[in-house]
C-alpha cells in the first residue's frame, strides 16, 4: 500500500514515518511507497519502500494533489499551524488549518478510491475549560481558533466520509508531551517545557497554576492510535468520524512528581511559577478532562503512565534533542 | 442603521425586506438604508428610506463586499443552495453555503465596526432522526452536506465573534411552513406541499409515511426570530452563538388534521402518500423534536398553532401563489 504524511517533518510526522519504515507494513499488508509532504520537503529516511520528499503549501490544491498519487491509500493529514501561532494570525490559521483540509479533500477525491484519511484534530476543538469531563458525544464549541479550525476539518472529512469521498477518522489528541526539540507557538507548550527541560539540565517557568490539569498522551501512545486508526475497520463508527483517545488528565503538580521520581529533586527544582496571561487565556478553555469510553470500544490502546512518558522521552528523544540544542 | 439582506430574494428574504420597510426602524432605531443582494438583483420595494438591490454571486468576495458598505450595522445572511440540491451537487453546495460565508466573514471584518450578523442555520446540521430529543447542547452530527455546510458556517461565525469580528446569532431553523410559490430543491418541501397545494385546490404526494415528525415554524415567527436576533442583547450568548429557536414538532397527520379543521375534509383528500425514497433518505436523519429551552431564556418568541400557521398562509401568500402559478 502506498502512504502519504502530509506534514512529514513534524515532530509527530517524523515519528510515524520512521515506525513505518521499521515495520516496512501496516495493518498486516506491505508498504509500496510512502511520500512525505511538509512546507520544505522533509529529509528522506532509510526504509524498505522508496520515500519521495515533496516541499510544498498544504493550502495548495495542485501541490497536496502531487503528494497524493494514483494508488495512495492511506494519508495522514498532520500538517496544521498550531494554536497560539492560529491565534495570533487568523489569516495563516485559515489558509493552513481551513484551506488545507479543503485541498486534502479535494486531492482524495479526485483519487475516486476512497483513500483512508487520519486526521489530527485536536483537545482545543473543545471548551469547558478545567471543570469539564467531556463525554464521547460532548459539543465542541471552541475557544481559540486554531480549535474552531479543527473542528470545521473534522466536519468536512465527516460530510466527505459520508459521501464516499475518503473514510476519514479525526482524532482528536490530547495535548501530546513530551515534545523534541525546542519550545514552540503552541500554547500548550509549556506542558513539554517542564519536563524537557529540566531533563537538558535547563531552567524553565510554568505558566500556570501547578493545579491546572491537561488532558495528555504520550508521542507513543500516539503512533500506536495513528496506526490503529489506519488500519481498522471504520464501519462501526458509522456516521461519527470524530474520536477523543484515550489520554490522560494530569495535573502540572502531578506531573512534576513523575519528573522528581525519574529524574530527582534537581530536576523539578529547576520548574519555577511565572504566570503568562496570553498561554493562560488560550489553555484555560481546554477541557482538562475526557470519558474516552468510543475510543476503548473501538480498541485504541491505553495511554502509558506519566513516569513511562517520561521515560520514553528520555530513550526516544532526549539524545536527538541535546545535540539538536548544542548542548 | 444599514441593513443588508443576502439572500434578498428569497422567499424569507422578501418578506424580512417587506416588513423592515413596514417598520421603517429595527429595535428601536431608524433604519436609514436596505441593501437586498441576491444572484439576481432582487426587486425594490416602497420603503421609508433607499433601498438599494444588487445582483451577485456570494461566493464572490468583492460582490458580498460591495453589499455590505461601511455603516452597515446588521447583516441577515440568508443566502444558501438548499438541501436536495447541495446533496445533488456538493460543488455547488460547499461554493454558497461554505464559500459565500467565508465572503460573508470577510466582508464584515473588513468594516472593523463589528456588525450583528444573523445566520440562518438549520435544523439538518443535526442527526439523531426522529427519535431524536435534541437538547440545547445537542452535538450538531449532519447527515448530509448542506447541513454539514451549515454547521461549518457557524464555527466560522462563532470563532469571529469570539475574535470580535463580527457578532453573530446562528438560528438553526425548523422546516419553515407554509412556503408560497412551487415546490422547490429542499428536501422539505414537501412539508409546505402538504398544505399549499390542497389550499390551492391542487393534489399532492407526500413522499414519507403520515407518522413522519417534523421539528416545522411558520414564516411569520421566523421573521419575529429575525428580529429579535438583529436587536437582541448578546452579551447572554457568551461563546455559544448557536441558538435552536422554539419552533414546533409534529407528525405528518397533525399537520394534515389541522388542514381539514382550516380548510375541510375535501382539502385533506387532495394528498396521497408515494413514498419517496431519495427525499426520506435525506429527512430521516433530521431529528423530529428539540429541547428548545434557551431560545425561551433569550426571549424568542413561541411558535403559533399549527393551525394559525395555515391561517397565516392564506391571508399572507395564497392570493399572490395563485397568482404566480396561474391558478
Amino acid at each position: 500500500m502506498r502512504i502519504t504524511i502530509l506534514g512529514g517533518a513534524g515532530f509527530l510526522g517524523r515519528k510515524l514515518a520512521a515506525r513505518l519504515a521499521k515495520d516496512g507494513a501496516l495493518g498486516g499488508r506491505a508498504i509500496t511507497g510512502l511520500t512525505l509532504f511538509d512546507l520544505n520537503a522533509p529529509a528522506s529516511l532509510p526504509a524498505p519502500f522508496p520515500v519521495t520528499c515533496l516541499g510544498g503549501d498544504v493550502a495548495d490544491p495542485a501541490a497536496v494533489a502531487a503528494a497524493i498519487p494514483a494508488g495512495t491509500e492511506v494519508v495522514f493529514h498532520l500538517a496544521a499551524v498550531v494554536s497560539a501561532a492560529a491565534e495570533a494570525d487568523f489569516d495563516l490559521g485559515m489558509k493552513v488549518n481551513l484551506h488545507g483540509t479543503l485541498a486534502v479533500l479535494a486531492a482524495c477525491r479526485a483519487l475516486g478510491t476512497r483513500p483512508r484519511v487520519i486526521f489530527t484534530s485536536s483537545v482545543a476543538s473543545f471548551g469547558g475549560g478545567q471543570d469539564a469531563l467531556v463525554p464521547d458525544d460532548g459539543r465542541q464549541i471552541p475557544t481559540n481558533s486554531y480549535g474552531a479550525q479543527k473542528a470545521i476539518g473534522e466536519l468536512l472529512l465527516h460530510d466527505a466520509s459520508r459521501r464516499g469521498f475518503l473514510d476519514a477518522v479525526n482524532l482528536r489528541l490530547p495535548t501530546v508531551m513530551v515534545r523534541p526539540g525546542r519550545p514552540n507557538k503552541a500554547a500548550s507548550s509549556f506542558v513539554s517545557a517542564i519536563l524537557r527541560e529540566p531533563l537538558l539540565g535547563l531552567e524553565t517557568n510554568c505558566p500556570v497554576p501547578d493545579d491546572f490539569a491537561v488532558w495528555i498522551c504520550s508521542p507513543r501512545a500516539t503512533i500506536e492510535w495513528f496506526l490503529h486508526a489506519a488500519a481498522m475497520d471504520t464501519a462501526p463508527l458509522g456516521l461519527d468520524r470524530g474520536i477523543n483517545p484515550p489520554g490522560r488528565s494530569l495535573t502540572v503538580a502531578k506531573i512534576l512528581s513523575a519528573l522528581e521520581q525519574v529524574a530527582g529533586k534537581a530536576a523539578r527544582e529547576k520548574v519555577g511559577f511565572v504566570f503568562d496571561k496570553e498561554v493562560f487565556d488560550i489553555v484555560k478553555g481546554w477541557p482538562g478532562a475526557f470519558a474516552a469510553t468510543r475510543a476503548h470500544r473501538l480498541g485504541f490502546k491505553e495511554q502509558e503512565p506519566m513516569e513511562e512518558i517520561i521515560q520514553g522521552f528520555i530513550e526516544d528523544d532526549l539524545a536527538a534533542t541535546k545535540a539538536e540544542r548544542g548542548l
